[in-house]
């Protein structure tokens, strides 16, 4: 059980992730860029920090990154020669896992680095809006690769199961990344290219004015802040990069096939993504969005447990996660419990 | 001013219409290819017939055709032979106009017919769902070419802005249509082709696990029935491949772009959507999505008359649609008067 851990950044994910251990009996040592939530956060039960270095002195069992992206290889630089890496692993909350990795290994700290990204959130941003209740029912993808020292992947990811008390799957950092550009980066290029186009046409008044639904859901994405959206994709570019060729392709092929009239490639497409709306009927029908599980026969979430192979752990933490199973505990070190979800 | 009205299916769109216009003083008949509704229309006041021939024998001043569209060609068939094209003037409410012209062209009924869709609907179908108030605040689309005669344009404008009570724009087939392509059919073939791609992925149950906000609005259009998208789109389908393969360049270049980190070019991408940006963010700044205007000093929505030449009356209309007008009423058979609306 870790007793402390330390947070690098006291915004929405990072002061909401301290105010929540704090609430659940973990000791929280913190240092923001500037002093302003330290009042509030001490009050929180938070203790605040005056330097970045002060905070590595105080040894943290884990040491969070909730910095923005565009500062970690300074605040890498800054840790790599004070960082107690007998006492400390080290762990950030960035959405792009494959970038903060190699910068960790640059900064030569990758040995007492696991990473981790929570699907927690909301629009705001700032220690003003943090709120611990992000957390609730929330799911992290923890990411690991060949290097990873189990001993400190469990210390972070029993951290999240028992004190954040939130589920996890365990990646490397190219599928979880590759799934990122899948369901958000690629999509926000798609919406930006949706109102380049109207944007550009002369009759774009007359299509605003047409549109309706369908147009406000294909173009919400496009609205938010476009540097935002672009700092992301650019720091997902090779995955984001691949996946856009791929959709081109799709949208070339049903372009060929409605030209040729052909019954049976336009029958094909309308029916390759049928396991996803199958997936969703199912969701809908069970509840909740992301809380759809399968159960059995006395209404309970099916929970099973698996055991962890000491050689390819990795790789039976990865297939447990295609299989749309979230890891609910450690039972014991190389054993955990998993709730089996509603698979695509 | 029309006082008779005939209507084709009372459908979801049909059955509402025939209860506005009875609402508002027009006499209605109707025809439905079976006699389910008719015992609750009758009740609305609506004169239900027998037979399709028996609707055309009864001589509404305009007759709108709101069956399905894969029913259309056989519509015009059997009404080609009994409509007195002198008295009555054909209209429809479909959601493609190229190709409904084209089929109006076959049946030998082009010189009677004006092109109409009601921007207005909701999830449901059939006459038990239909509602007066769907057509509150709509905008239509009035579809014109070259042969059509200014007259039977007019019956049919003036009767949606007087005894419909809503706003107009006129337009081309082909500008209809493609703007149709733009905000609705190209986006349910993008949102289908993000389905197909997960469905395909090794890690879908992981794509799908971390997905949220944008996966969700990219994706909702793909799972609605995929075979009334397919036919929509097959209804529109030239349109629909320019635009695709507009779209899918659009996606290869900003792929090419990210490749070769060409900042200049990322930076045009999201730059080039601005308008539509600036356009929503005025929308919403002054309220409701869809009725936002420009306003005078007077805080009232700015209305102008417009003139309309006997010559080129059409192209007279399309301008004014480019510039964001909507027609709200005739003040003499040549001359409207216009909203002028937030432009993008």
């Amino acid at each position: 059980m870790v007793k402390s851990v330390g947070i690098v950044g006291l915004g929405l994910i990072g002061g909401s992730l301290a105010r929540r251990l704090v609430g659940r009996g973990v000791e929280v040592v913190a240092w923001n860029h500037n002093e302003k939530p330290y009042a509030v956060a001490r009050q929180d039960g938070i203790t605040c920090l005056n330097t970045l270095e002060d905070l590595a002195a105080a040894k943290p069992e884990v040491l969070f990154l909730c910095n923005p992206l565009k500062v970690m290889p300074e605040m890498l630089q800054r840790l790599a020669p004070v960082l107690d890496r007998n006492t400390t692993t080290l762990s950030d909350v960035g959405s792009v896992k494959g970038m903060v990795r190699t910068q960790v290994e640059e900064a030569g700290l990758a040995d007492c680095f696991v990473g981790a990204h929570p699907m927690a959130g909301t629009e705001f941003s700032g220690f003003a809006a943090s709120d611990p209740a992000i957390y609730d029912n929330a799911l992290w993808a923890i990411t690991v690769d060949e290097t990873t020292d189990y001993e400190r992947f469990l210390k972070v990811a029993a951290l999240i199961t028992e004190s954040v008390g939130n589920r996890i799957i365990v990646l490397d950092n190219k599928t979880h990344d590759r799934a990122a550009a899948m369901i958000s980066h690629a999509p926000h290029v798609v919406s930006t290219a949706f109102i380049n186009e109207l944007s550009a046409s002369p009759d774009r008044n007359i299509a605003a004015a047409l549109a309706a639904g369908s147009w406000r859901d294909m173009t919400r994405v496009a609205l938010t802040d476009p540097d935002r959206t672009r700092a992301m994709i650019e720091e997902d570019a090779d995955n984001v990069e691949a996946l856009l060729r791929d959709l081109a392709g799709r949208l070339t092929s049903f372009a060929d096939d409605l030209h040729a009239h052909d019954d049976a490639a336009l029958t094909r497409f309308f029916e390759a993504g049928q396991p996803f709306r199958d997936y969703k009927l199912r969701e809908r029908e069970s509840g909740e969005s992301g809380v759809s599980v399968e159960s059995d026969e006395s209404g309970d979430i099916e929970r099973i447990a698996i055991d962890i192979p000491k050689s390819g752990w990795q790789q039976t933490f990865l297939d447990s996660a295609r299989r749309g199973e979230h890891i609910v505990r450690f039972i014991q070190p190389w054993q955990v419990e998993v709730e089996k979800r509603s698979a695509v």
